[in-house]
This record gives C-alpha cells, structure tokens and sequence, in this order.
C-alpha cells in the first residue's frame, strides 16, 4: 500500500492580528496578545481540526509605530511551554532569533518545550531583520550575508548539542544504581567562527528526536540554510506560480544536499476568509480594512524598510522609487512589494493599504477556499499551509467549515497518526550521530 | 486591627532529587526530572497546601559526575510557564544566572511568565557558581566580585525593562483607535559597564508590576546585593544561631538601603522529613543514605570544590586541608563544610557522606517539625522556608501533615490572601518610575 501524501496546516495564533488596526474590530478580545485564554483557546480549536502545529511569530525591536500586538505579546517560549501543558497532540513551533541568543540556551530550551509536550516541538528559526534589535543587546546588528552564516552554525551546535545523549543513555537502574551509561554521553567540543560550545547538553533527546526546524527567510541565504538544515519552511507568496517557482526551487536546493522531497515541507502562510457566499467573505475583509488609518498604513508600510518615512511622499501619485532603502531588512517582502507596484501601476495609497491589511486569494465559501487549498497542494506549491486568522474567528471559520470538505477529499486526516509532531509531519527521526558512528563500526 | 506576621511557604520541585543517589529509591519516578506529570503534581499539591510559590532551580554545566537531577532535567524558563497554565494561585518561581544571558530576554521571559500566570512569577537570580558553564558559552567565567557586579547591573537593566509601559499606558479605545498612550511608553538607554539596552520591553508590566527578585548567594556579595535589589533570599543554615545572624545581617543591610524589614524576607531551605514516631523519621532519612556508594560521595562533595578530587586521600582520616580551592565557586558552602570538619573532627568519609544525604534538624513527628518552624519563625531566622523532598513523598508529607498544626497554630494561611505572589507574600507592588516621577513633578 502506498502512503498517499497528505496535507500539513498550522495555525499562527497572533493574538490582536498582524494588521494596524485589526484589534478595533468588535469581536477580537483587545488584550489578546497577553491573554492565556485566548491562545489556549485558538490552540484548541487548532487541535480539535486535527492541526499539525500552532506557530508562534515573534520580533525583538519595537518602537511608537509598531503594529499593536508586537508592542505587548507573549514570548514564545513561554507561551509555547504553557501550551505544551493544556494540549495533548498538536505541535508548538516558535519563532526564536539566531542573531541575539546562545545556542546552549536556544537548544536547552527548545529541548525542554519538547519533554514538557512529549515530543511536539519546532523552532522557527530565524535571524532578526530589524537592526533595531542590536539596540536592545548592546551589539551590531549583523549583515544580512553574516546574519545566515551565524544561523548556520547556530543551527549545527545546537543540533550537536541535541545529539549529546544517546537514545538509550538514561538505564535508570535502581538495582545497580547506574543512571546512565558514560559511553553514551558526548561532549560536543565545538570552536567555529561564531560560538564555542564544549557541552553536552543538560537534557536527553526526546520522543521526536530533535524539534523539528522550520525556517522563515526566502532570501537566497534563507532558501539555502533551509535546504541544508531545516524539516519545513514558512513563506508568503502573492500566486500560486510564484508558490511553485519557491516550492520546485528549495525542493531542487535540499536534493543537492541529498535530501528527498519529503524532507523538507513547504508551508506558504495565508489569511483564509470564509463566507457563506463568496460576498459575505468580501463584505469580512471589508470590514477589517475600513479600520485602517492612512497614517498607520503608512507606519505600516515603512516597517518592512526599516522604518522609512513614506509620509514625505503625495499619496495618490505611483509609489516612489526610493531606491535600496530597507535591503537588510525584510528582503523578499520588499522586493515583491515594489514588483507589485510597478505592475499593477499602484499609487502609494494603494501599496500602503494593501501593505495594512493584505489579502491573498483564499477569499470565497468554504468550498472555493478548499478548491484552492487542494490545488496548492496537489499541483506542489505547498505541502501544507500555516493559516492565520486575517479577520476575526478566522481560525475557528476555517476548522469548523473548511477543514471537514479536505477531510472528506481525503487529503488531510481524521485523526492524528502520532503522538509526536515530527510523526505528524511524516519527518524522520534524526539519528543520533553518535549512535549512527558506532553501527557503522560495527558494521 | 494590626497585621499579624504570616510565615511563608516555597516548595523546591526538583525531579529525582540534590542527591547522587536518591533516585534509586522506590518510590522515586526515575524520570521525575523530565516528568511534566511530577512536576504538576508536586505544584498541585503545594497549592492545595496554601503554598505561596513553587520554586525551580538550575545550573548550566555538567560533567560525567553531577547529580543525576543534573543531567537531565527541565529548564526553568519552560517548566515554570508550563506550571503557570495549570495552576491558578502559587506563584513560579525560578533560577536564572545573570553571567551567561542577556538582560532583554531574560527580563521578557519573566515578564511573559507573569502574564501567563496572572502576576504569580518569580525569579531567583544566581551568578552561575560553576566555572565549567563559560565552556558552553565561549567566554571566560567571570571572577566572584565580578559575577556580583555583572548581576547588579543585570538587575538594574531588568527593572528598568519592567517599567517600559505605565500601567495605564495601553488605552485600547476600539472607538478612536488608540491603542497606547506614547506619553507613557519609555526607552531605557542604559549604557553600563556590561551593558547597553536602549528598550523599551516588548511587553507590559503585570498585574504585580514586576516579578518577584529572589537571590541565593550568601557571600558578601551576594548579601548587598540582596539587600540592595531582592525582595527576597534563598538561603542554607546547619542551625538557629547561624540562620538568625544572617537574618539579622541581611535586614540591617536592607535598612541601610532605606528598606524596611518587611520588605525583604528570608527563606532558609529545609528538607523536612516526617514521620508518626522520630524513630519513623529517622528510618526514612536512613533508607535514603544508605542508597549512596561513598564513590559518589566524593564525587558529590568535590563538586562543591570546583570538581576537586578527592578521592586522592586517606577516608578515615581527618578531612583534609585543600587549602583555597573551589574558593569562586560555592563560597559559603565550602566554608561551612570546612567549619563544620574541623569543630566536630569528623573524616573525610564523614564529611562526604553527609554532603552527599545531607540531614538537618528538621526531623521527627508533625509537632516536633512544626515547632521547629515556628520557633525559626518566631526568633527571626526565617519569614519562610523553602521546602525541598529530601525523601520521596516528603513534600505531601509535609502539606498534609505539618501544614495543618501550622494553620492551627495561627502562623499559616488557610486560604490565599491574593492572587498574585507579591500579594501573598505582602511585598509592595514596585511603582512604575516614570509615573512615581510625574506625580512628584505635579505635587
């Protein structure tokens, strides 16, 4: 029997939204972005559609213009361990900064989230786009290009670190009163360019192994370091040929490294609205872009340039050309926001709106939004999607009326396969270096 | 109606145990260490006890020969979050070295416990006794003083971090679109000796204003430093004498940083063992000691000497003079220990067995413990006791046996006073700086 592939979807839970001015909505909860109650319901809700993942975003600069649920959010290890707690199958993946953390921590930490949900942890790794950030840790920020050779060796220490116990290190004896067997544990001895990391890690592997590693970057560098180290990787595309274009290019890349297709999944991020008729889910976005200021739209805006001041510039005249401002920051953002501009003639007001509050094709009845989930997939754009709610109830809309029609396609399960998140995704468990040397020996 | 003093209860959840061999006891979880399900229990039952905070403790370094709780266990960033969505009363306390981390983060994770838990969180700030830790960091450990220094500005920063928001700073007026206050909203832009952090945290103060500061150092420079910055201290005595000079030391250091004796309470650490008759008691203490080989009670004493070997002498003969060693590690307990050698001329073999099950007076029937405590209480060694299980089920014990003579005796709670952990423990919510300014300027 051939295992038929299957659909992936994670649930960003991104308390008052990822908009300006979403949070004026009547329905969304104001203090969502500090309210245990509401991620734990959002995580629910996810786990009961039988989600792989909740994804928790993050960023480390803020200042008087940004978005309101990055000024007061919940940071994601925390969030993702109290998750781990009140869940009992869906993974918790997290977004956490190379550019301003220590691997010992990072791995000690991602390590711990995955004991605390039995095997259900990811981390999203990522290298800090906004220099503001160095502000807060007394340092430079690194260049874009440096930034990805530090996540690269980032990446391999704390891989290394979690390799530090064999799977059966722990023997727990009583009788004898052997705890674990010495042979099995292993210093990782690391000196590279960046960190010098002696271990081992004060941790065990867990039911999965590793946490699975997702990656967020669609730069060159970005695409690289997934194809060479990540399980997944999060990405936004504007159309279904420039989803296939990424998907066939990081697929391509990751075979370089002798790795198959089914070892790296693609998760394009998307705001589905759902309506009863395709008006009523115009009529939802409508109403979540009236809100929008101007002003914030152009703060808004700004932010993926690091924080350029668009306001100098008329409003109803084509978007300026402002040459390579904001190049070590957002990248791939703000390349397909000029190309967008440029193509479809757009004024600055209408750039800056869109910017504020985006819209992607997954808008229609529950139907049409499946349709376009299943042609995704089927025609290899995505593996699977990480769904964020881009209107109020948008999640809950999505689980209670979209995620029945895929199940009953039979492109995404009834019920989880496995206990570990690794499992779910259908990755495989990363062999123990160590273990792998010593049979290899044997052999 | 005057406020009679309370006594103060934390409970010490530490896995397997701080002892090489107690795991092998049969009534230990052998993975207790890395068991969310001991770790929700043992805080559940404190809770149902009226305890005022659970407490995590940790350490960055081991080596073939720590503990077993060492090796594997959860970190504490991650436990406390976990226990936070699962508990609704006891406050979360936790170890975190201010020598290997950065003061943004470290202040945000805490900052997000405390919202996690509606303003129960805690940290217990430690300088990283061990030198081997600078080996998983790439940098070299610092020296004592220091450690002190790092830590003081550490704290400083953090603090500062935790008033970035007023507590009304965020508005969230759905109607006109004001989210937050700018007015209230404040950079930092420290820059010290160790650190620059321009701010502002990414997220608002809690419902306690700001977490609660433990410390755990006893040198000199751990006590100033607590009389200067804590609102609480962790710490070990052999008995009354020594506990009630410290007490004493501390709160008159405190007094000459304008702090009042109510505002910093005294936590000795105890391993109560109870049992129906003090024969019961002591049989418990010596199922646990006899588990230990004297191997690894020389491997555990010498750990308190920055690994020193022992092993290279004579057992039976006096404790050996080693001189200086291990003096930038565990100062105080060294000190004791080497004290404690010479007053009552005990061996080497004596002194390594008792390090490694150590016992204190807190011993005997439920009254005889419960008299201990109150008389502590009462003389001024303690405001509190955090409770650790030196043997298994001691902490369930302790809450269903000594608790109850201690609310009947009128010195414990019967029902939590507040929902937060400063509340229960009659600490003064911290005033926003920048408020507490304004109103001085408008007065």
């Amino acid at each position: 029997m051939t295992q038929t592939r299957q659909l992936k979807l994670g649930a960003m839970i991104h308390g008052v939204g990822g908009t300006m001015d979403g949070w004026r909505h009547p329905a969304i909860p104001s203090d969502a972005s500090v309210n245990l109650g509401f991620y734990k319901q959002q995580a629910l809700k996810a786990e009961s559609g039988k989600f792989d993942l909740v994804f928790i975003a993050d960023g480390l600069y803020i200042n008087e213009k940004s978005i309101p649920h990055f000024l007061n959010r919940f940071e994601p290890i925390t969030i993702l361990s109290a998750l781990g707690a009140v869940t009992s199958r869906i993974g918790l993946v997290g977004t956490l900064s190379t550019s301003y953390s220590e691997p010992f921590t990072v791995a000690r930490q991602f390590a711990s989230i995955d004991h605390i949900s039995g095997g259900r942890a990811g981390w999203n790794v990522v290298t800090s786009p906004l220099e503001g950030s160095a502000l807060n840790y007394g340092k430079t920020h690194p260049a874009h290009q440096k930034r990805y050779q530090i996540a690269e060796e980032f990446l391999e220490v704390a891989k290394g670190l979690w390799d530090s116990w064999e799977d059966d290190a722990f023997i727990r004896d009583k009788e004898s009163g052997v705890f674990f067997d010495p042979q099995k544990l292993h210093r990782l001895n690391h000196q590279g360019a960046y960190f010098s990391v002696q271990g081992p890690l004060n941790i065990a592997r867990s039911r999965q192994g590793q946490p699975v590693i997702f990656q967020a970057g669609s730069s060159e560098s970005g695409k690289t370091l997934a194809a060479k180290s990540a399980d997944a990787v999060f990405t936004n595309h504007e159309n279904l040929e420039d989803a296939k274009r990424f998907y066939q290019d990081v697929k391509r890349r990751a075979a370089q490294y002798g790795r198959t297709s089914q070892e790296i999944l693609i998760f394009p991020g998307i705001g589905p609205i759902v309506g009863r008729t395709s008006a009523e889910a115009e009529q939802k976005y409508e109403e979540v872009a009236r809100l929008v200021t101007i002003e914030n739209a152009l703060h808004f805006l700004g932010r993926f340039f690091d924080h350029f001041d668009f306001s100098q510039f008329p409003l109803d005249e084509p978007f300026p050309d402002i040459g390579d401002v904001g190049s070590n920051s957002f990248r791939s953002t703000t390349d397909k926001i000029k190309q967008q501009a440029k193509e479809q003639n757009l004024t600055l007001r209408q750039v800056a709106l869109l910017a504020a509050t985006p819209r992607n094709n997954f808008i229609g009845t529950p139907d049409t939004v499946a349709d376009l989930i299943q042609q995704w997939f089927e025609e290899e754009a995505a593996d699977g999607f990480i769904i964020h709610a881009s209107v109020p109830g948008g999640l809950d809309d999505f689980v209670e009326q979209v995620v029945p029609i895929l199940q009953e396609r039979g492109i995404f399960r009834r019920e989880y396969e496995h206990d570990t998140l690794r499992g779910n995704l259908g990755l495989p468990v990363p062999r123990n270096r160590y273990t792998l040397a010593r049979q290899k020996l044997h052999r």
